[in-house]
Formats: C-alpha cells, structure tokens, sequence
C-alpha cells in the first residue's frame, strides 16, 4: 500500500553510498558525513592505527571538524545514473562467433563503452553484466577518495558477542562508523542525505533498505548448486580453516600481534559463519529437490514449445559439462597464488599492471582498463603498514597448503617452492622483498614493463614467474566455464520469462538495489524471537556471560551504564531481502528518513543466496535511536549528535 | 570426583518433600517452610482465591505467620523409609498362574503389605513396582495435610513469558511459591531443611536434583514407541486441541471466566508443548533407527546364547502383540470419562470408592486400598469451588467429543448421551448435580453404596451408569496390556542385565530420586546459551517486546527495578536428569545448600523421556540469589528473608 515516487527513489539513490572495497553507506547530514558499519570501514580504522594507537580497540572521536582523520586509500562512490547499453554491447558480437570469440568482443566493447564514457563524463564508469548477460547496465558513480574517520566506537561494543553471536539475532551490537567526504580539502556539501528518524520502528512497518548487494546464485542451475555444495564450498572452507589455524598461532605471540591478525581473523571466522551457513542450504535434501523439481518443470515446458526449444537449446547440459571442466581445474585456478599474502597480491597487480597498460584498453584483463586504474592505484600505493612478521607466516602457510593440495609436481607449486621448505622460502621472500615500502611499489608501476621485469625484487620475480600459470588457468575459467554459464544462463534467464511470463529479479552484483520489508520477530527452534532489542540486553549478555569474552563490556559502556536509558531501542529485524554488500545499508522508512543500519543477517537468511524465503529469514539492523543514545550518553559526541538532527552549524 | 556419604544423602532426603497431586519441593528452614514451584503450588493457590480476591494475579505475602492461610487440600509427603519387598510380591504368585492370574496375586500381595505396614507405622505406605515388574519396594512416607501459603509472587512474575517461553532458555521466571507445614496448629518443626546458599552456582559446578520424576520411557520396546507415536500421543493432543478451543472460548466471555479458566488453559499448553515434544523425539527417524538397532542387537545376543534365550523367552513379540489390543481398544479406554469435567470425576470416584471399599483390600482397584483412602477423601471433600458454567462448557465438550470420536453407537457414549444434543444433556446434568457441594458428597460416600444406588443425582447416576463398561475396559487394559508389557519389561530387564552386565536406571515411578548435573550453557540453533540469565534480562525481554503479554512486567517490578541490583543470577540450567514431576525440585551443591528451583527443561530435554542425552538437554532451575533478592527488593518479605538466611526468631 505504498507508491514509491521518483523523486523519493532519485533521494534515496544520491543518499545511498557505495564503498569501493565492498559495503554500502548513506549521506547523514548535509556536510557530506557518511554512516557505515564498523565493519566495513574496519580495514580503513586499522590503518589508521599503529602499535601505540589501536584505534580498533579503543575507538575514535574527532571532538571538531579538524580533528577528523583522512583514511589512506578509501574510496567511495555514489552511482549518478544507469543506461541500459545491452543492444551495443551484444551487437558488438560477429554473427559466425564461438563462444570464446564472442566473449572476447562483448569484453571489448564494454571497455570501450566504459573508457568512452570516463573521459565523456569525469566520472568511474562500469558496464554490469545482468541475468548472466541476458543484459548489460552502465553505471556512472561519483568517486571520492578524500575520506575522513569521524566516530568509531570500540569494537568491543560494535562487535559484541563476536563470533559466537555473528549471524544471530537478538544481537546487541553497535555497528557503526561515521565518516566525511571531502572535496577540496572541505566537507563535501550533500543536500541529498538521509534524515534521522525520530520516531524509530514499530512492530509491522514497511521499511526500504538501499545497498550493494554482492553476489547471490538464484539462478544458479542444480549441476552449478551441485558443484558449489561438493566442491567449491568445501574448498574454501578447507582454506579458511587452515588460515584460521596459522593466523591463530600468530595471535597467540602477543597483544601486538593479537591486533595485527585481528581482522584476517575476523574476516575469516564471518566467512566459516557464512559459507557454512550456504553449505548448510545446499545439503538440504529437500531444497535441492525443490530446486531441482523446478528446473525439471522449466525444461519440460520449453521442450513441449518447439520454437522455445530451438531457441533455448540444452544450455542445462552445456552447463553441467562446465561443471566437469571445473572440478577438473577448480583447485589449480584457486590455489594459483599466494592466498592470505598481501605483499603477494601487490606483487602480482604489479606485474599485471605493468603488462596490461602495454595493451589497447579493450584487449585488458578486467580490473586493469583506464576507468578503472585510479581505483586501483590508491589500493597499491596505500601506506597502510605491511607486517614482516604477519607476512612470514601467512606465506609459509600459503606454501605449505599449496604443496598440499596440488602436491609439488604442478607447475605453480614448482616455480613458487621448488624443493624448499615452505618456512625457509617464506622467510628468503618476505626478507627480500621492498614491497612493503609505497614509494618502492610506486617505482615499479611508474617504470612501467621494463622496470618489473629488470626487477630482483624476490616476490615481484615470483609473482613474474608463476603469472604465465595463473593466467592460462584463469583463461580458462574465463573461456570454458565463465563463458559457458554466462550464455547457459541468459538462455535459461529467456526460458524462464518465455514460461513464467513474469521478470526475475537478476542475480546480484555489487550494484545499488532497493529491497523493502517489514520489521517483525520470528520463531526459531521453539523461541519467540522479539523484532528488537534494547540495551537491557546488552547487560543482560555480559551479565549472563559473567563478562568474559567476547561477551565483556566496552569499559565506557560499564562506566555510563546509569546515563542510558536502558530501554532504548538497540538493534532491531526485518525481513528485507540483503546478502553481503549490503552491509552499511540504510533502513529507511516511507517518509524516507533513517531508522537503521543493516549490519548482518540472521543463520536462516543464509539460504536465501539461492532461494529467497522471508519465513524466519532477517536482516539486522542497528536502530537509529540506540545510535543516537550511544553518541550522546557513551561517547559524548555531541556535536555529532547536533548534526545528525539537523542541528549544525 | 565426589563421594555422597550416607549423613549427606538421608540429610537431602529428609529435607525433599513430595506434592502429592505431583511434584517435588523441600524445606527450606527448621520451622517447616517448604520451597515449591508456583505452577506446582497453583491450583492451591488458585483454590484459596476467590472472584474478589485473585491471588493467582496478584500473588500472595502473609507479613506474620498468623497472615498464612490454609490450603483447601493439599498433601505433602515426606520420604521415611524404603524396603525391598520384590521377594514377597514374586512369592505370592503360584507356580500355575497365567498372566491375569499372576497379576491379580501381585496386586492382592501389594494390598496387604501396605495395609500392614500403613497399621503397623502409622505412615502413608505405598508398594512401588520397578523395573516393569523386575522389583516392588515399599516407601514408608511421613504425611502432612495442614499445609499453609506463605508467598507466592504474581503469575505473571513466576510464568514470565507465558506459554511461549515455555520449555525454552534464557528464561526469566521466579516460578516459586513458599508453603509451610503445619503440625497441631504449629510449624513443624523441621530439624532437616536445606540451607539456603548465599554463594550460589557458577558455571561447572556440579549439583545434585533431589524429586520425584514422574514417569519416563527409556525401557520401552520399538512397537511400544511406535504405539505411542502413531496412536496415544496423537490421540492426547488431539484431545488437547479440542479441550483447549472449548475452554478459550469461556475464557473470552470475561476477566472471571478468564481467572477460572487459567489454571486448566496454563495446563493445557503445557502438556501441548511437552507432548508435542516427545511426539517429535519419536518422529526423528534416526533416534528411532538407534532405538531399533539397539533392541535388534539385544535380541540377536539373547538368541545366541539358549539358557538366556529359554529364560528371556521373546517378550518383544509378546509386547508388540499388546500393542495391537492396544490399537484395538485404546480410544474406547481413553474415552470412557467426561474428560475435563471436574463434577464427573467427582461422582465417578464417590460411585467407585463406595463399591471398592466393601471388598477385601487385597481385591480392590488401586487407588482405592485402605492406605490410600485418606488422601482420597481429603480430595474428594475439598471446599475448593467448582463453578457451574466453566462445568457446563466443559461436560458439553467432552460429549460433543465422544460422539465425534466413538461414534453414537458405542456403549459409553449411547449411556452419556442417548440421542440428546450434547449442550442441552451437559445443561441438566450440570444444573441437575449437587456435587459442588462437599457436604453432598461426604453424605454419600458416609451413606455407602446404597446411598449411591438410591441417588437420583443425574451426575452421580450417570456415572453409576458407565462405570461398568469403563471397569471393563480398564480391565483389558490392565490385563491384556498393562499386565503382557509389565511381564515382557521385567524379561527384557533381566536379558539386558545379563548381556549388558550392568544396572541401567529404573523408569521413573513419581518416588524420590537424586539425579546430577553440571551448571552449563549450550549451544542450539547456532545460538550461544549462557548458563544463567540475571534480572537485566527480565527488563530486556519485557522492553523487547514492548511490554505486550505475555512479556508485561507485574506492576511491582516495574515500580521496584530501581531497587534491584539488576546483574543478580535469576534463572540458570544444568544438565541433570529430570522429568515431570521434578517440579519443585531443589538444587543443591555439594555442600548440601539450595542453590536452585527446578522449574522446567528446556525444549531440547523433552526428547529424554525415551533416551537420555546431556548434549543440549537442560533442567531449568530459580537462582537461590534471584529469589532471595526478589523476596527483599519487590516484595519486601524480610521476615521470610531472614528466616531462609537462618536468622529467623
């Protein structure tokens, strides 16, 4: 019972704000101030901290304007417009094209597209591949780099209950950072912001959430959910488990070191959470039934059309043998790298950087085009530190999983250890290597192919070494399987609108999107789970937990325990449809002002990455009241708090 | 790593009373206070209240000890003495008895032992069978019927989140009553209590459950499981529907009905969730399939060796037999009662026990012997009242009920009910009876059976009429069923002795057991449980919730909570064995000191009926703290605070 209007809709899109290295965010205030998850800006906070400031445990409040910190390489965007170019980009395929000469032209003319419209416009412009190709989207962002810390609190209280409590509800978790945009050396001016609600949530009311969800697979095929359920998942958990394993005995050295690992470990223990959750779904016998009756029904109907048929061909079957092709190279394309390295990875986009800018703009590797080089020089020349100590241990345990996992008779595993020993390696390359050094890194990219390859930099002649390897198995993902599911997919995605007569939502992909939902409570393993909680139960858990950890309590949040009003509204559900990248979103009511701030999902929303179903599935939220109660009586933030309602000045 | 010496355990038992309409509770001072549940405590409560006056709503403190108020019926047992009294119940049975017959000598000697030794001591004795008829043991009980309410807080206070939060953790009930026991006029004296525990538990600690668990099910064969998923908890619940759709449709007619009506719907509930439980542990596939293999391997190792097999005989296939009678005629036994009336099970217990008692003892229905005939009366003649309306709407029920579920043509229901329409037959039977009152009814159990014969009390002549087609059935059932699964049980008793070479616990048989435990959280639905809740979560819950029933707050804690050190321990769990009819139960550390009040098992626990697992199975128990600090800071109950700290004048 709600008209969503344009100019509603064009408020809320220049009020969304996309993060570039994953999240979203919102305008809060005409001054270009941001509000984000803690989460999300964690990777921002932490370089921001060293060994006598950790920023991450004790938290951040600029008392003015001046005191506001600029972050080391953070980007963020806020989308401008979309075209539709699909009739460009798929016209741009010759009629006697393979599928691999037809991908290569498709790329082509979405670099030129992308590079045509960056120098048109000024702005950071991708094409966004939807429905598996069944349609090709322009997207024009506002890019801003000049980003500044404004308020984080510990992250105690923003994480709290940890891992433990991540993915639950009821949560009691402050998830939330402040930044500003500047222009100019000046806040940004943002007359399109979010105002904040006064009034908050109720049981039954219809809220928006706008944000960038990442990646979702509801489309995906039963051969592609088979594959993800016996091979992929079980891979990367495997991974994750081992670098659990290594960066756990890292942490255990010392508080410093302690601090360094935490947000790999972090990171990692969400994705166990995560991808176990998804696993999970998919060994659900009965949903995989669903799924797969679903699809049987869809190929039934097409094959009973003659036209249909023709024209939709067998792409289940074209996609099932991409399947083979990947269980038969899945683990060598994964595992061609140094995983958990960052003076790796630098290395390797170094080399690649270097190589591609030598080619015309449309022949590139994606992520390597002109539109997109700005981007990826303030990530490579970050100064953000780069522990030695961390980096051994991460690339010893890179390299041991590697002799592992593809034994050490593969090429890669070959060029990268030979028949050394994993630690003895990683010490020789991370105690050789300049990389860690901006201006070293800024070198090499400046001298160009030449400069890289003269180089006796020992990681950059590794990442030379092994980049052939990675680059045909990545070729080959790209050509045999990518390129398989992409057609299949737009081909099934036609099926589909030809029998259901109704759109699809596409699939997800990292691009702002509008979900809506109610704020309600739900049933779970026989309890009655309120759609809120308030900060009662925040002491409550420490109580319960006898304070122990990760259930202690921020020491500012013990000492002003008696300032709160207790039963403040702290975070809160809803039933909008989200999947990571959504974190950082706004909750939105229908005046169009902000009640909250999506932080997480609850265990049951996992399995909607393939199949929505809203029945227990919630999204979670920070209440806009807990947040402004916070900055007022935990943090004394009150300027903060002047501008969040419009108080200024 | 702690050994219970023989002063320890009589000092719990001579401390632990039993309720005898069911469950457990303990004395808590010398001067014999008794600690119990309020939802075992209710319907005495309930009976003391009146339409002016609801101490169910508004709870209940006696300032001094002349405030307390005698309960209309309640009977407390203390446990004096057990002896093993297998040898002279076996012994009675002669060499040629069939089944029938060897279960009628049983029952004869059981009569006389406890007419006996209830002459001989003066002490309510019951003979007691175990093991399925493996052993009889005699428990000699001390027993006390002028019991007094002391303190029973709000029903909204001790069932906090009513039927929802029922059987779940966290929970945050002060589900307590304080009783105190009374001997000529006085306290009793009660040299053996528990002292209350000013330290409390903490997670790890070990305690110990001292109650009366009323029944269990872990001895059962496949077929009687299978019965009892596939018929007698199907059937109950059923009922259960029915009844409680008949009695919220009084409760809506306004507060009153809503008042009388509670305590049966609160009862309802409860069974729904707890049946509903157990149905489900039986509806698991694979615990049913662990069941199974583990029957079908004590089989196949009594086969294998032939003096064991000759012994054992296969009582399986003779209990699965009686399972077949038993789907025969279980909804015909089940039925033969106005099920919910309370004025029919008045008459029809007044018709019986003027028939039994002019037959030798040894000869009578069990409920009905010499030793039991006190307890009896002291029910059948309790003022408590019986309100016409609430009787009308539920006899009314019952027979629109058997007409659905026997059809007009069977016995029973053609004596109930003719070809009358049930609300107009409920009308008169109910406006017809005198029974309300308990002068009529001690009049004609005093006039005998001719005084029943000669009555022309419709209720009382109804239940004249079908008590012989119930008497009958009730016998098949003991005979066929009862009697085949008592015999088979001790067979299998003995097999699983022989093969498995150790004791296994006897099923629950509503005497007193200690049971123990670890204070301990869990994990559940990817939930991290702490093992104790405190008071903040009281407030949460109720803020959460928006303070709607059944998460309102009774008015004395909200206007109390600025009194209360809000981080008390109020409810925790901890992984002892226990069953209905542990209600009231206390928990005591190894000091022998209360430390807790059991009150509930979480959902998890539900499924410990037919196996017993501490994985995630919790008993739900008041902290010691919690109700001492509720007692000072709501209820301001200081002579009771002082008298449970031993300071008592």
């Amino acid at each position: 019972g709600f008209e969503v209007d344009a100019g509603w809709m064009d408020h809320v899109r220049l009020s969304s704000v996309r993060v570039n290295d994953g999240g979203s965010a919102s305008f809060v205030s005409p001054d270009g101030l941001v509000l984000t998850n803690h989460h999300v800006a964690f990777n921002a906070i932490q370089k921001l901290s060293s060994e006598d400031e950790d920023l991450i445990a004790s938290g951040f409040y600029a008392p003015t304007l001046a005191d506001e910190r600029r972050c080391t390489d953070l980007e963020l965007n806020v989308l401008d417009s979309i075209e539709d170019v699909t009739a460009r980009v798929q016209g741009a395929v010759a009629d006697d094209a393979d599928e691999a000469a037809a991908r290569r032209q498709r790329s082509a003319e979405i670099a030129r597209i992308t590079q045509e419209e960056t120098e048109r416009t000024g702005l950071r412009c991708d094409v966004v591949t939807l429905y598996r190709g069944g349609a090709y989207a322009l997207y024009r962002y506002r890019k801003y780099t000049d980003v500044r810390l404004v308020f984080a609190p510990e992250a105690q209280a923003a994480f709290f209950g940890g891992d433990p409590d991540n993915f639950t509800f009821p949560r009691y978790a402050l998830d939330m950072t402040l930044l500003r945009v500047y222009e100019d050396g000046a806040p940004l001016s943002t007359p399109h912001h979010l105002r904040w609600s006064a009034d908050g949530v109720d049981a039954g009311d219809l809220v928006f959430v706008s944000g960038n969800p990442g990646s979702t697979g509801r489309l995906n095929t039963v051969a592609q959910l088979e594959y993800l359920r016996d091979h992929h998942y079980p891979r990367i958990l495997r991974h994750l488990g081992r670098r659990r394993a290594v960066l756990s005995a890292y942490a255990a050295l010392g508080a410093e070191q302690e601090r360094r690992a935490k947000r790999d470990l972090f990171s990692i223990d969400n994705s166990i959470k995560a991808l176990g959750g998804y696993l999970d779904s998919l060994r659900d016998p009965a949903a995989m039934e669903r799924k797969r009756a679903e699809e049987q029904e869809l190929r039934r109907r097409v094959a009973a059309d003659a036209e249909l048929a023709a024209a939709v061909g067998d792409p289940w079957a074209a996609i099932a043998r991409a399947q083979g092709t990947a269980a038969e190279i899945g683990a060598r394309a994964y595992y061609a790298s140094l995983r958990g390295s960052r003076l790796f990875d630098l290395a390797r986009r170094i080399v690649r950087l270097t190589a591609e800018v030598e080619k015309p703009n449309d022949e590139r590797l994606p992520g390597y085009r002109e539109s997109q080089l700005e981007s990826l020089k303030l990530s490579l020349f970050s100064p953000a530190p780069v522990y030695a100590d961390l980096e051994e241990v991460a690339v010893a345990g890179a390299l041991e999983e590697l002799a592992q996992e593809l034994g050490r008779d593969d090429p890669f595993v070959a060029a990268a250890l030979g028949d050394g020993q994993p630690a003895a390696v990683a010490a020789e390359l991370v105690a050789g290597t300049r990389l860690a050094d901006p201006d070293v890194r800024r070198a090499l990219v400046e001298g160009g192919r030449a400069a890289v390859e003269a180089s006796d930099d020992p990681m950059v002649r590794l990442a030379r070494d092994v980049d052939g390897i990675a680059r045909e198995l990545e070729r080959r993902d790209r050509d045999e399987i990518d390129s398989v599911e992409s057609k299949g997919g737009e081909a099934i995605a036609r099926a589909r609108f030809a029998v259901h007569g109704s759109s699809v939502y596409p699939d997800a992909t990292f691009t702002l999107r509008l979900s809506y939902g109610v704020v309600q409570g739900y049933e779970a393993a026989g309890w009655n789970i309120p759609f809120k909680t308030t900060f009662h139960g925040l002491f409550e858990r420490a109580a319960a937990f006898d304070h122990e950890p990760p259930y202690h309590l921020a020491d500012r949040w013990r000492s002003r325990a008696s300032d709160l009003a207790l039963d403040t509204p702290f975070d809160f559900v809803c039933t909008a449809d989200i999947i990571g990248g959504n974190s950082g979103s706004p909750v939105i009511d229908r005046r169009g002002e902000l009640v909250g701030l999506i932080f997480d999902g609850n265990i049951q929303s996992l399995g909607n990455r393939f199949v929505f179903d809203d029945s227990v599935a919630r999204a979670v939220a920070v209440d806009a009241r807990g947040m402004l109660a916070a900055l007022r009586d935990v943090y004394g933030a009150d300027r903060l708090v002047a501008e969040l309602q419009g108080r200024g000045d």
